[in-house]
């Protein structure tokens, strides 16, 4: 089951217009703080943004920050995004119906590790309602943290665009699982 | 149902002696490595460790940084271990029928992060399988990535001790929904 879901989960960056009810959003949220953490500190915060104008703030700011992004980026990483088609605008901001961003409260032991632990809760919980996401990562948190009042400790790891997917971009293909594990250690030198 | 094994989901340290088919072990590396990565750089690798003679040898390092780790130890987070019962005697290590040791190529953009994300896919996993384990993170981690030959950028994130429950202690209780979540912006100053 939760390998058929894992399997058939893939980042969507394309929605439909309609509106997944807020219950959906609440329900992946409870399975999400459910998640273990460092001291049971449960460092995450989650704001859901709903509003056009809220989205579309948050659009023009990341994007700015993209646009900065991409006028430096080399190497690897650059290739990658220019041979997929990604460039600086992220419609998904302002098109996905919910923004759901992620915080963590650094202060806690093993904060980051944990907030991404439960965001896997949140994927998965989100595949199950039919949900759509891409786990995005702004240039330029700090923009974003200052627009919400975030308090001085609660750092952004995500946003994540929530809704119907509406995206034929098929799922990148994964490793076989003998490349991915070894027994008692490592048996090659490079990976 | 995601919501169903998030909230029966418990740490476990205690495990029986029985030894769970690998297969099962297998099924839930298939369903973590379904997990979204940036770039699709797939930075995970996994060390299934069954010898007791490598469980010993990872045990005998751990407990030798825990000590060290005990003596210095102050504050908070002393407080809350000591409060809690927990020492720097880590039978688990030797006593789970599996371990399973997490790294990343933290070459790999947002290694961390997607590496955390796949660990929350293999919680989920592991409970449906009727399986428990503990996030363990070694406070000296490098002893144990020379012991298992990591290449020079893979780094061990967490080791996960993993068998049949044993463990009587209950889950720890976590903060209503309605304190993890806000709309539109953080409400509070202080968190």
């Amino acid at each position: 089951m939760i390998q058929n879901l894992a399997k058939r989960r893939k980042t969507v960056r394309k929605f439909k217009k309609e509106k997944p009810p807020i219950e959906k959003i609440l329900k992946i949220i409870e399975a999400a703080k459910e998640a273990p953490s460092g001291m049971n500190a449960q460092p995450w915060h989650f704001i859901i943004i709903e509003t056009p104008e809220r989205k579309r703030e948050i659009r023009g700011l990341c994007e700015e920050g993209e646009k900065k992004f991409y006028e430096k980026m080399k190497g690897k990483l650059g290739k990658w995004l220019q041979d997929k088609g990604f460039t600086w605008k992220k419609p998904f901001l302002s098109d996905a119906p919910y923004l759901l961003l992620v915080f963590t409260d650094v202060r806690a032991p093993f904060a980051v590790q944990a907030t991404w632990l439960a965001i896997g809760y949140l994927l998965l919980a989100l595949e199950e309602e039919g949900l759509g996401t891409v786990t995005y990562t702004p240039p330029n948190p700090r923009e974003i943290e200052e627009l919400v009042n975030a308090p001085k400790h609660y750092k952004l790891q995500t946003i994540l665009p929530v809704g119907y997917p509406n995206d034929e971009k098929p799922k990148y293909e994964r490793k076989a699982l003998e490349d991915v594990i070894s027994f008692e250690k490592f048996e090659k030198n490079e990976y």
